[in-house]
């Protein structure tokens, strides 16, 4: 038996790769049996993440393992689906042991935190590569989608901006901070917690909504286009954390919040009369601007004055992807 | 706009992404959302295709893009599940339109021959590497697992075997054959046709099912094994092509029908009371052997004396993927 069959039956042994609710057939046939109840469709995203371009090589397997699934999830997220399975095509150059053993706790302890089961994938050699599918499920018709937003609805996001972001120079090891900062910047970086229930909650409220990966800025674009509306942001309402604050000072912090990647928060569209529900259930939801007539994203200052867009763009590790 | 903005766009504006039946969202939001009808499975697999180890670097991208997809079909073939959707993650060194354009001819030209759709995945920048994962769908109790072969059985395989094995030394240049060898056994490696019609046949006749992609011999180990019992291969039965024997004679062939890998044929264990009606559906069908009590794998010449088994093992391209 080859090193990389031993890891392909070390994942299978995985207690989230053990089968649960609407897993028929987990690993270890051709193909993996899902069972989507009758009424609900089935949600599903992919991403790649490649070492070196996406997350800094080497790098801790256990904080990798966790960030890697939490960066999927927050897909199903964002559609307002119920977790159900993941599948993981993983790409090494070589089988180390202890390296593996720490990667898969931190898989694991991702998804037990957000019920998905290990219902399949692969293990190859080649330079090293995560493959992640994650599979949810949302009754039809509830589905939180990017186009929907209406004029005068309000535009919200989950919680603090730019922490992701702030936390790069500190992932890099370009720049120092006092733990105080650091902690809570860094646990940010590497433990995003996908909005799973803010998700749920939205069903039925949220006229749209995406999850933020690549920047407010132009994730908030991807909504504006596909809703054919203008959305208008305040940018003395952006949800700063103290952390960020503290790290480079405000105009720093806004511009994470506004062009940082990596936040995996939700943001989305909510006609006013659901605010005070929302927030009873979530209290970090922060209101940070408008839907309007028109097209394209808008900032604003204090005074109601329209402010030129700093540029957009990826905050990625390394190389950018794009 | 970043050139990776624009392959996606490119890839969501292929035919095979325009959507269809079982897809109610595709490519473009936080998910795709697939339907599955009530009192249906939804059968999941996913591969990973690494550049020089699971083929040539470079290599024809319209060939590759037709390859990368048919090997993931076949596991759709092999659980008797009809195609639904299907995602791809593609990551790329560069850029190249001319590549793109052939390897997404290649992969449209596979996809509406399964009719399969794309309905999302990502582009990142990379060593090359392909993620793919299909999608079908099967009725409850009706999907072909490897367990459930009983002794009494015929085991058989969908058509001849080792072709694309042999085909190899062709594929990376290291041997020439005439035009009426190469072509057939080119064809075999570099398009491989997912047996999906045989699977939806098999449904409620077969007792268990694989496709063949890592040789014959260690395929048939999975059955055996999952299903907790022995099975006998007659060596005499083994279907070989013309074109096959013709390369490198009778024992080469044995060779890499028994231990090649790549095939994507089905192999499958059936009562004796369904042969007629699969092979009056699917003439190519050919009975190789029994199931018996026991375990293993057991190899028998015309006389019915026991073989001593080839070493069993993978035939990749370039280094060995274990």
């Amino acid at each position: 038996m080859g090193e990389f069959e031993l890891i392909r039956r070390f994942f299978a042994a995985a207690p989230c790769a053990q089968g649960g609710e609407g897993v028929a057939l987990g690993i270890g046939d051709d193909c993996a049996l899902l069972d989507v109840p009758s009424g609900e469709h089935l949600a599903v995203s992919t991403d790649t993440l490649v070492a070196g371009v996406h997350f800094p090589d080497p790098c801790d397997p256990f904080l990798l393992g966790q960030r890697a699934l939490a960066v999927s999830t927050s897909d199903l997220a964002a559609m307002g689906a119920t977790p159900l399975a993941f599948t993981l095509s993983l790409t090494l150059p070589a089988a180390d042991e202890a390296w593996l053993q720490a990667f898969a706790r931190g898989l694991n302890h991702m998804a037990q935190a957000c019920a998905l089961r290990l219902v399949g994938g692969d293990t190859t050699r080649g330079p090293l590569s995560l493959g992640m599918t994650v599979f949810g499920r949302v009754p039809r018709g509830s589905a939180l989608t990017r186009a929907g937003a209406q004029p005068g609805e309000l535009l919200c996001v989950g919680g603090s901006l730019g922490d992701a972001a702030g936390a790069l120079p500190l992932v890099l090891g370009e720049r120092v901070a006092a733990a105080s900062i650091a902690k809570p910047l860094l646990a940010r970086y590497w433990s995003p917690q996908p909005q799973l229930e803010l998700g749920l909650l939205l069903r039925g409220k949220a006229s749209a909504a995406l999850d933020i990966s690549d920047g407010l800025l132009g994730d908030c674009g991807h909504i504006a286009k596909a809703s054919q509306v203008a959305l208008h942001i305040d940018r003395t309402r952006l949800p700063l954390s103290e952390a960020l604050l503290s790290l480079g000072g405000r105009q720093a912090a806004e511009q994470c919040a506004l062009s940082g990647g990596d936040d995996y928060r939700l943001a989305f569209t909510l006609p006013e009369r659901h605010l005070a529900d929302v927030q009873a259930h979530w209290p970090d939801v922060a209101v940070i601007g408008r839907v309007a007539i028109g097209e394209g994203v808008h900032l604003y200052d204090e005074q109601g004055g329209e402010l030129s867009l700093p540029e957009r763009g990826y905050q990625h590790f390394g190389p950018s992807r794009d």
